[in-house]
């Protein structure tokens, strides 16, 4: 069960940039709001845009996971290569599962240790590195055996729908009629774009749930398929977000971990001045977790909100980076800069494995190593630098994972999901839309000669006029 | 040419949130400044601390070309696999150099489209992976065939040393008396405890120079080694660090790129309440560059300093971001959230490859992409983020690079480099130390059980005594 460990947070740990555990009181205001979010909570899940907290549970996760793995197993043993074409919500989660669960070497090895594909996630529409992953493929198995995961809802995402365009064209021409065999859509299983091409094309595809936004789809179809596709444990994945949905339901605040992780980044990044959230793991398989979080924390908070007649522009800062390594680059700043960040360190009690540091170099300096391991070490590095935090009063907290594996991720996840619903409700903002996103989408159809959208080209132009204020 | 285009950080664009233009005016504060900065600069260049200024220029550079391709030419052929062993400062630059100038793919590619071993930059002790990356360096090629290129001034950084006894002890199991042909330390020239293992146990062994800090020597055989290992073109990285020095010594602000890149961000963080320097790539090769700033930009501000009697938290939060991709992640609290951010946005004029996006698709929505290309829908998206921003009043900038190549990322790399320095000079703080660290440092040590480091024991177990604060 993953837990989090807040002391570090309060002002008997902190003075003055920690909060005073009498905010935390049960019969405090913040026990008390949290209890009203809690049945707010319970009285929308399942419904609107709350329809992700169904996930992990019957009826939608047997379907759901029946889906799934009967189009993995249709394409099990036919594919070399996996490339997942997605961005945003549709590329973080599937990206996050595969570096969190399979070892980063995985696409470089062979079967049996690699019990799937080798998978790309290709989230951007850079074309170099487009360009590598497909030239990629040809050479390691070719186009016949590689497998192309569509994942978009309207099929009108701009980066998504290129790529789409792209492969589609290489696809036919290698491989002629059958080349639908070598796409599996995720999108609306409705209406839409992408909905219309699958159905006129035939391919497989996987539904993206009406109610679950990008964001919140990493346990839908969007990030189940690929995760099954590379051997991930998804029944594990969703027991574990179930069990952490269920210790969340409950009003008191010290007994709701998203409730509770919710209110004390609310209360120092509103109060405290404490707007930027860093979130540092010791342990790399955890690292791109942090951009998944990125995603959620940003998007889903950072809001121009109408509070009390005055315009607000409320969220906070999400900040990744990586312990130890980090411990050489940010933990300078992070001690002795601004006191504008609560720090999010994330320890690992059993590593996967773990490598033993040998006696015998006879160097006297480094004698203190002999006989140690690297994740002794990685972990003593951890406490070290949580206790260097705290000697300078910057407010920090640990969440520890007993492993990291399926289960404990699929908590995770659960957990940072259910605390931005909480964290959208303290602030008052909605966190499931995005409005501010549609300008730079419109100005981009524009730039590219979209019908409707002209006027566009002409107000960039003139906004970004070129000036001499260059060098 | 490398070119900053500032316009966007200036009031007539941003409003209230930009510098007014007359504080860059020639007969202003700001210019006289930079220029009284700017001669400082050129009386300390070459000493002290900033003798990495010597590094792209003859002799210095002629002396360390010639001893990293003498290495390298006498490692040629014998490796399949290459892994660097270091931290901080002693891996953030090789990583941005691979991921700049190779592709992706470079590891899974074979010879001769590979023109060197795999590149595994090993930054962390994580024991999952690193067990993984050793495994696949005996399935791939066996330890006979990789080569450990161990990077530490001193030896005495616990994580590189703890790495480094655990490869010595494999390579001599598995070797024999030969296994010193299998390992290049870069290391203190003189001094130090891994200068003595060296000298022992007769390695190949590359200089860390005098008066070049970590975060400072990726263009010293630091950096060097890996990359021309990996076929990067070292000469041209050198001339073009070289030619950005050049343009960097004018006193005239409005003419030097690196004065005006830390007078621009000194001033929107310090006086327009923008502490938080985002830098966003529009290129995947460019991303990791991202890390490397990272370091630079908060170990070397990031600073308790005293200001006439105060103590003043100096520094700014350097954040990476990745366009387009990031659109879909950040761009919303860009625009909507706190308005604390400069953002430094990055384009590619030509990108290596183009990936033309075809005709034919015929569903109407999408009709505007037909005939496009990836690299101009993302250079589309990159100025209609621009506009985006410019429209919610957010500071900006864009670094042009006409092309992704080793002249222009030596460009970029002397850029930030002195742009260092002169922030440092105008915030008043020493951009060479890092003080905070030692803290942490120490408190590992204790925790290890390193003699005369026992009292960190008690101390830390008394500042985190375990509490109820757990959920």
């Amino acid at each position: 069960m993953l837990t989090i460990d807040y002391a570090n947070c309060l002002s008997d740990r902190v003075g003055s940039h920690g909060i005073d555990p009498a905010v935390l009181d049960p019969a405090g205001p913040g026990a008390s709001a949290i209890a009203a979010h809690t049945r707010s909570l319970a009285s929308t899940r399942g419904t609107g845009w709350e329809r992700w907290r169904d996930l992990p549970f019957d009826p939608v996760r047997s379907d759901h996971v029946g889906q799934v793995r009967r189009v993995a197993q249709a394409c099990a043993g036919k594919f070399e290569n996996m490339v997942v074409l997605g961005i945003g919500g549709s590329a973080l989660g599937n990206i996050a599962l595969q570096s969190a669960l399979n070892p980063p070497t995985y696409n470089l090895m062979d079967p049996p240790a690699r019990p799937g594909p080798r998978v790309f996630v290709v989230d951007n529409v850079d074309p170099a590195t487009f360009g590598a992953v497909l030239d990629l493929c040809e050479q390691r198995g070719g186009l016949k055996r590689t497998l192309f995961n569509v994942i978009s809802k309207s099929g009108e995402t701009a980066e998504t729908a290129a790529q789409f365009m792209i492969v589609r064209e290489m696809l036919s021409k290698a491989l002629g009629a059958t080349y639908g065999e070598n796409i599996v859509a995720v999108t609306d299983p409705a209406k839409g774009t992408m909905r219309a091409i699958c159905d006129k094309e035939k391919f497989a595809t996987l539904p993206v749930p009406d109610g679950v936004g990008g964001r919140f789809s990493v346990l839908s179809p969007v990030g189940l398929f690929s995760a099954a596709m590379a051997g991930i444990d998804i029944g594990a994945l969703l027991d574990g977000a179930a069990a952490m949905d269920q210790r969340c339901r409950t009003e008191t605040l010290a007994a709701n971990p998203a409730a509770m992780l919710a209110f004390l980044l609310v209360e120092l990044g509103t109060n405290l001045g404490k707007p930027n959230h860093v979130l540092m793991p010791y342990a790399n398989s955890l690292y791109l977790m942090a951009d998944w979080y990125r995603q959620l924390w940003a998007e889903s908070l950072g809001k121009r909100a109408d509070v009390r007649g005055d315009t607000v522009f409320a969220g906070f800062t999400p900040i990744k980076a990586l312990g130890a390594t980090d411990q050489h680059s940010q933990i300078q700043l992070y001690r002795e800069g601004p006191n504008d960040k609560v720090i999010g360190l994330m320890e690992v009690q059993e590593f996967s494995r773990d490598v033993p540091i040998p006696r015998g170099l006879g160097v006297k300096n480094l004698a203190y190593l002999e006989g140690s391991t690297l994740g002794k070490l990685l972990n003593a590095e951890k406490r070290a630098t949580e206790f260097a935090l705290v000697e300078s009063l910057r407010p920090n907290f640990t969440i520890t994972f007993p492993r990291v594996d399926a289960y404990h991720v699929g908590e995770f996840i659960s957990l940072w999901q259910i605390a931005t619903a909480y964290a959208g409700l303290l602030l008052g903002v909605d966190a499931y839309d995005q409005p501010a996103v549609e300008l730079g989408k419109q100005a981009t159809f524009g730039l590219m000669g979209r019908d409707g959208f002209e006027s566009f080209q002409k107000e960039v132009a003139e906004t970004l006029v070129p000036t001499d204020r260059r060098v």
